[in-house]
């Protein structure tokens, strides 16, 4: 088993990361914890590892309960949040219980959300299920859900106090949703550690092929730069915006295709390679390194083209979805640019030159 | 103009306690707010106090924006919440957007809420226009909103930027808000400062009379104790339960009559007799105390006896709605006592002593 730790002052906790922890000793108790723990999932993850984590949850805790709610992002909204309030209500759970997150992303925002929350904050553990929850959700404590009118607009930051990366639960992921996770591996690279970028450059086809120790190592290095990143700024007051590279343009493609079209990492592609281009264009790097980074793109399955979202203005309707984006201030877009292969920086871009990387960067262009 | 400082790090604020401030120009700007603020307030308090606040923020914002919720303690849910939500993301407002709370401890409590977690956290100010809450929810942080299985049940802690009490606002205060509101003022004393209680012994008429510096007395006194008792333990991990004084039974009593029957003010008048009573039966203080809290708190115009819950087991409902409250840990009840005058205790208590102190506390017994 690897090992990760987040130093937070006395919110620090660690990431377990190898096969087959959830059905293992160390799932619990975390350290304060009452008698009881709640297992919240959803009804796809349910049936494949439900059963195994109950099991060793029933030797570290009297009590167990379990919250099962509908699986989808479209679910990912207070009525759905609301769920697991009255499960714990009518469990009589008091500030004590430890909430367990097993799922992908949208079970950990809720389930985050949910112990932020209940009596003004409990406590939780994440099991993510999916390589882009695990990369990416398990550092960070940010917790949410939707409003009809933005996405992740109500939430928290809330850290876990462990987070159990089971590698065998990427067996069972659709292939689509593994190539999703990649995305925010390669992301890594060009922002803080062109040595992954290389690493990844070599061994991909491991990594498609699930090999344990091939996903072990990403896991471990793509938290461990996160973990550095958020450490240096937990609130995201400046630095932590880095992790947002391919981002701004990702949301945009998310909300114009209609949330679920284009899983989250897919965007994210397409949007680095729009954000590659657009520091090109800044003359912040050559095209040899946006070449580099369209290759090993491509060579995980996703997209390196945006999706058209407005025949008649694309480029226009891209500029407005951004600017509504929780990032921008005032209305004004802030760009994560690569300052060099390794370095990432935010700044705004002039809109004409924004809306010749999109015509460049689209699918009919 | 008075003030106290909050000294809580990096969430340090100032209480600012006098005479017309709404209408002053200190509202604002907070520091590093952005061009907007918006005024979250009832139907009751805007007619009073929104143009006044609304025209000084002006002079401090390029924007300001009004919601106006219902008004009453049975709004304090997810669906009044959301319509602060709506309107914020109708106004495209973004991180750097200010809440103002103007109204009671309702408003104060969803504003505060509403501001923890839109994008994960934006600054507010308090305008509290009750004593309650210029005395009590000023200081310590606590947002919430209730649960259909729970009063205050989801919330968070989260410290505004600045608080305004105008003492002018209690002019228009009903009699019997100001005398709940006395009620928590007249708490400080036995568990923090018998010289307080002794003032307010001597002072109780001109604090029902209005006078302002009586009340900015009690405000600012009531504020310190808080802050100090608040500082100690933010998070309400052990020594701010004391602040919990009387509502122990005073939740009870809300609960048992149906919310908004008994104010909670009232709860807790009635429930710091009982909770005093039981710290006597317990030999911890003598019966002139617990004689000199009653006829205090009787002068405040405010009740001494709880009310009878269940004609057929009344101490029976009294301790079963005292187990499901927020402080009870694995259903045992955690009650605030008195350890002699000016100092006080969080522990359990026999059962038959607290039927015991419920039967010779209720109003027919």
């Amino acid at each position: 088993m690897e090992k990760v730790s987040i130093g937070l002052g006395d919110r620090s906790y660690e990431i377990h990361i190898g096969s087959g922890l959830l059905s293992g000793s160390r799932v619990g108790p975390v350290p304060s914890s009452g008698t009881v723990a709640v297992v919240v999932t959803d009804k796809r993850v349910r049936p494949l590892y439900g059963a195994s984590l109950l099991g060793a949850l029933r030797d570290a805790y009297p009590h167990v309960h379990t919250v099962t709610l509908p699986d989808g992002e479209e679910h990912k909204n207070w009525q759905t949040l609301n769920l697991i309030f009255d499960a714990l209500l009518t469990h009589g759970c008091d500030r004590k219980t430890v909430l367990y997150a097993l799922g992908g992303g949208v079970i950990g925002d809720m389930t985050g959300f949910a112990a932020a929350c209940y009596m003004r904050g409990i406590d939780f553990v994440q099991v993510p299920t999916t390589l882009l929850a695990q990369v990416d959700s398990s550092v960070g404590g940010k917790t949410a859900i939707n409003h009809p009118l933005g996405k992740n607009m109500i939430g928290a930051f809330h850290q876990p106090r462990l987070v159990i990366c089971d590698l065998s639960t990427l067996d069972t992921l659709p292939a689509r949703e593994l190539a999703a996770g990649i995305a925010e591996v390669i992301k890594y690279g060009p922002i803080a550690d062109m040595e992954l970028f290389a690493w990844l450059e070599a061994n991909m086809d491991a990594l498609l092929a699930r090999d344990h120790a091939a996903l072990a190592h990403v896991v471990k290095r793509s938290c461990e730069i996160k973990a550095a990143v958020v450490g240096a700024d937990e609130r995201e007051a400046g630095l932590r915006a880095i992790l947002n590279f391919g981002h701004t343009f990702g949301h945009a493609i998310e909300a114009g295709m209609g949330y679920g079209e284009w899983l989250h990492g897919e965007g994210v592609a397409a949007g680095m390679v729009m954000a590659a281009e657009l520091s090109r264009r800044l003359g912040l790097v050559d095209g040899d390194f946006v070449g580099r980074l369209r290759v090993l793109i491509a060579r995980a399955g996703l997209p390196v083209r945006g999706p058209v979202l407005d025949a008649r203005d694309n480029a226009g309707r891209y500029l407005e979805l951004m600017r509504v984006d929780k990032k921008a201030e005032a209305g004004e877009i802030r760009f994560v640019l690569i300052d060099g292969p390794g370095r990432a920086v935010v700044r705004p871009a002039p809109d004409a030159l924004v809306r010749e990387v999109i015509d460049a960067c689209c699918a009919t262009a």
